[in-house]
């Protein structure tokens, strides 16, 4: 039962992925005598824990209840008070937590503190649904850098464009729904200056329920972008391009004039760690790389992508020089291949959706 | 429960799957009151027909019994008398048939005959696994070529070496093992001269169990083949040259002195078409093209192969530069791509194994 207690709990944390930046997606329920009397879920920063909700609708009946919660309850006092010392006042019975939160401000001490208020508290429970669910999370907290999730979409042969730049369009619309939920999940989303020059995209988040516009992210060492582009032009998400140090600063100006923020690099050409620097520092938790194959390229040579999710096509479009999904020089053996792990294999309407992990060696 | 024998004569069949070559592969099962009185397999060419076989084993008791079998039983006198005479002289009650027989000298002539001899005929009972079965016997008949599978190991970016030419090893034992499989199930092997020269390759099955080696097959327009290549010097299997016509004739006497076979062809370059033409004559019902890239690509240009099996590695290589499964041109536009239909898609050890029709337009 304990699991299955967590795993709605973690289906309530999964209902407010994307909304929750820079803190972490929760879920928590309370259970006595067999009956859910309280549920609650973090839906906002600077809104309450999830166990807040879910004592406050417990109530009176809380005292000797069990607390379900997919991570750690805060320790510190951040924009609300510790949940910890919450739920040691309602006398909660017995604590059961699916996994710990790294963050340095609470890494255990919650556990501690219940135990030593002689609460009986047991971790672990469905810890790798509860890890994945703010793997963005984890990854950020322990890092200061965003998450980053590469995300192509490929025919069979592994191609993102025809020789002639052809790419409409590889995938089904099935699949290209699938990763708008990406875009919602994802503080935000970087291209490089190629893709806005080919494509003119809006970069924005397009699911039948709506939901958050990512940040639009631009690597651009020369100031290309044109002012006419939709990312400038088009009002309500905020864009943010970076440059290399001897891009034009009139261009800089005029794009400050349409709201875009400027980042110059201290290099002449963009660089992969300072952008994940920067956006760190910004409190993006997490982005999502849409290409194209030089952007891909690059945080490949950098080892610097957590995620690949690719929608791989039914389709060949041959050629050696079509474009392939990973620009750049590439390893010169294959014992110096980038090893992933395949996370998951499914169909996706005529599509085959593959999410994969890179193992890079351990530090 | 039709289908339940049916399944049962399909295994039959499969056992035998790539010695029966031109012969398709064939399974049959004979029924009374519920019990199996008797089982057939056809297990080379020459040799007695899988009705044969499973009707001498019934003897006297196939009277009213019920005959399962996964082709159409033959009509003309092969190496063989007609099995749907036998039938008829058995006083077989019913005939349940997987699918008719494609050969011009059958198509449905038999089940006509045996309608007409008053026996009860139903056809269509797991049709489709039936056909996949022997679809490359169903391809040559059809047109007189070989049924062509294209195999190739690939990285999860669909490279099959890196730009050094590095190539040792994409998949793991399991894939590799796997793809033996086929070289059994195949009458012949196909690769281009680079492929020799680079990897100087056995192109023998190897396989836990032994199993058929297919005829090697080289495309070799110059004919640069050492003479000290594994494919020359090792015996056992049979080796077929292809070359352009203006090739060394020293070079095709040294090697005719080796047992090597040697084709020339019309033209300057050795073309797909010619040489799937001559293969058909000699035969050889289908054939496995194991790369390398120039070769997959000129299968591809030509729309010349029938079934791709790709093993995908958790590996990424990157590099616009590095070797893309299909060479050559490619196609201009998305739009022009070959559509595929994934017909299985497995996990296999820690590879990704897809196997995917090509959906030519029909003409």
């Amino acid at each position: 039962m304990h699991e299955y207690y967590m795993k709605t709990a973690i289906s309530l944390a999964m209902s407010a992925k994307g909304q929750t930046s820079p803190n972490p997606t929760v879920g928590a329920i309370v259970v006595k005598n067999g009956r859910v009397i309280g549920t609650g879920v973090h839906l906002q920063a600077g809104h309450a824990h999830a166990e807040v909700f879910a004592l406050e609708q417990a109530g009176e009946e809380a005292e000797n209840a069990d607390l379900y919660v997919t991570l750690e309850p805060c320790f510190h006092t951040g924009r609300t008070p510790p949940c910890v010392d919450l739920i040691i006042s309602k006398k909660i019975n017995r604590v059961f937590i699916a996994t710990l939160d790294p963050n340095p401000l609470v890494a255990g001490k919650s556990v501690t503190k219940l135990k030593e208020a002689g609460i009986d508290v047991r971790t672990g429970i469905l810890e790798n649904e509860a890890r994945e669910l703010n793997q963005a999370f984890f990854h950020y907290i322990q890092t200061d850098t965003p998450f980053v999730t590469l995300k192509a979409a490929v025919t069979l042969d592994g191609k993102i464009a025809t020789a002639t730049g052809d790419s409409k369009w590889i995938t089904s619309e099935k699949a290209r729904e699938d990763a708008h939920q990406y875009r919602h999940w994802h503080d935000g989303i970087l291209v490089g200056i190629g893709t806005i020059l080919n494509d003119n995209p809006h970069l924005t988040t397009r699911l039948p329920q709506s939901g958050n516009h990512p940040i639009r992210i631009v690597l651009d060492t020369h100031l290309q972008i044109p002012l006419s582009s939709n990312i400038v032009q088009v009002d309500g998400c905020q864009t943010i391009v970076f440059c290399g140090k001897n891009a034009s600063e009139t261009k800089e100006k005029d794009l400050l004039r349409h709201d875009v923020k400027v980042v110059r690099c201290k290099a002449e050409k963009v660089t992969i760690p300072f952008v994940l620097n920067e956006l760190g520092k910004r409190k993006i938790t997490s982005i999502l790389v849409e290409g194209g194959a030089e952007i891909h390229g690059a945080f490949f040579a950098q080892k610097a992508f957590q995620q690949l999710i690719m929608y791989v096509a039914p389709t060949l479009i041959g050629g050696q020089n079509s474009l392939s999904v990973f620009g750049g020089q590439g390893v010169k053996s294959i014992d110096d291949g980038l090893k992933v792990e395949y996370e998951k294999i499914e169909k996706l309407g005529s599509d085959l959706k593959i999410i994969a992990k890179p193992l890079y060696a351990e530090v």
